[in-house]
């Protein structure tokens, strides 16, 4: 069974009764709403998990505790919620040394103010690797709504926060074992490492976005989780695509194919979101670092009009789908 | 570092300005509290992990999906909480079957549905070891207070639920590999494999009750969480303890000392409480399975009255501190 069949199966199992799905409850978003007060909560968790997300020689303890907050509380920006908590599940293996698990603390501490949380509770347990798992909540402000993957509308625009494929350039720099060798690999490097969760520009963007997600699977794969989400396909541009400066180059150097870095690479926790044309000028007065990267049409399909100007389906990617 | 200057470091660090402490959040007990909304949220996080709380051999995978999610369901029932949500962040070893893991869903949804809770989000990740990583979230009624630990008072009586050292002398006898002997074996091995959560005990007491905590740790060990966090001392009386009838024969057939099994015995997941003497009647009309084992006293240590009528301080237990 493969993860997506697992975790389908998974979800049939936990809703099982017609009970388990209350009218307070939204499920499968990129995070659970739970609507039963005046401000709806949301609720999410994500682990990280040593050997599988990290290993310890990819970066100094402070950036992997950082980047593991920063990865949870990525959801919360995707629905325009407000930070509230933060609770550490935190697994230790045998020999970890104190002053590399406290120095990690600290840069889960540093994450989680810098997005506004407060981290109000854990666990701590022996296993056979570190591992970080962090459940976030936060609020939906009272009358408004949070943001999903289902609102996107055939004649929306399709936005893209920050730069795209920068953690993979980052990480596959990480993995050469070799210093940076451009300015680029330098700032992907640096990105792997200090991810920001895009909080505040969530709540910026909710009375203009029809749909949103945060960018931990790839471009493609988290596009096609909305389109599917929304019931509509994506036309996205290539060329358009917000890279770095020197990215492509920085690729090559690592013989990395730098279109399919920027199209699947994953964990870059930008915000992929549609907006009607309407409102461009609003989203262009935000001042926010988001560019225009396609439209949204009819065709159950994600199209990429490629550098040689035609639209094909590139498929999503086989990457690893670990939430639900 | 020991786990228990780890866990203040740790808590030190996510502690570290005085605004992380907002006056809507209640640390320190067997959950957070935030206290932002009309009804409180209770959430709290405990972590099952292969080879650390359990083997696969130990029981059916249904069982072992129960018991993580029963085992962070306790804490709701600690703190008089009505039963929200849960999300499980799941860690899949290389290899695991497919459907010894759909089973353990399938035991962890049968929890779920007897504990009240939805099961609404979750993670999947691949990892060295199975484990379950399960948060769970509450709500306190409107106008009610959540039971804490802090609220012992000198001369209320102290409390426990159901029977003592059960889960550790039923996993003795999982350990021993041997089919249990007797009905306390059996009766034993059955509850290590299906504990409850005392939800609904905890929020029948809470009119009645001063403070309270769940039995994971072991009655000492949890005992004291309680008297350091009130600022009181206990003495409990050890042939007061409710054990299942045939227990002490049950322990020694497994060479297991059953006092001290009763005493230091992890994961019962029954509840310890206190209560003003003056609700005694209240508590007995209730109906339920309490016993009552002691009393709260002035100084700063737990007591157990032994069975030649000596008090002596015994210690709290070398046991694996887990929980902030």
């Amino acid at each position: 069974m493969d993860e997506f069949a697992l975790i389908e199966a998974l979800q049939a199992r936990f809703t099982r009764d017609p009970s388990d799905l209350a009218p307070w409850i939204d499920l499968g978003d990129d995070a659970a709403v739970l609507r039963g007060d005046p401000r709806p909560s949301v609720l999410s968790v994500d682990a990280s998990v040593e050997g599988v997300h990290f290993e310890r020689t990819f970066a100094p303890p402070e950036d992997l505790g950082y980047r593991a907050l920063m990865a949870a509380a990525s959801d919360l920006g995707a629905m325009a919620a407000e930070p509230e908590a933060a609770l550490l599940a935190l697994t230790i293996a045998p020999g970890t040394d104190d002053a590399w698990l406290l120095a990690m603390a600290d840069g889960y501490a540093q994450a989680a103010a810098a997005s506004g949380l407060r981290v109000v509770g854990g666990n701590v347990s022996r296993g056979a690797q570190v591992s970080l798992t962090t459940t976030v909540t936060g609020r939906v402000p009272s009358g408004a709504s949070p943001l999903t993957r289902a609102g996107a509308r055939v004649g929306d625009d399709v936005y893209v926060s920050g730069r795209v494929g920068l953690a993979a350039l980052g990480l596959a720099v990480i993995r050469s074992g070799s210093p940076p060798r451009s300015a680029a690999a330098q700032e992907a490097q640096a990105h792997w490492r200090r991810p920001r969760a895009r909080i505040a520009l969530g709540a910026a963007l909710r009375p203009y976005v029809s749909s949103a997600v945060d960018l931990s699977d790839g471009l493609l794969q988290d596009a096609a989780h909305v389109a599917r989400a929304s019931g509509v396909g994506f036309e996205l541009v290539l060329t358009a695509l917000p890279t770095a400066p020197g990215f492509h180059a920085a690729c090559e150097a690592l013989e990395l194919p730098g279109d399919a870095t920027a199209l699947h690479g994953g964990e870059d926790y930008e915000l992929l979101f549609t907006a009607p044309p309407a409102h461009r000028g609003a989203i262009a007065s935000l001042g926010a670092d988001v560019t225009r990267i396609g439209c949204v049409w009819s065709a159950p399909d994600v199209m990429v009009v490629c550098r040689d100007g035609k639209p094909r389906a590139l498929g999503e990617h086989a990457g690893f789908r670990h939430r639900w």
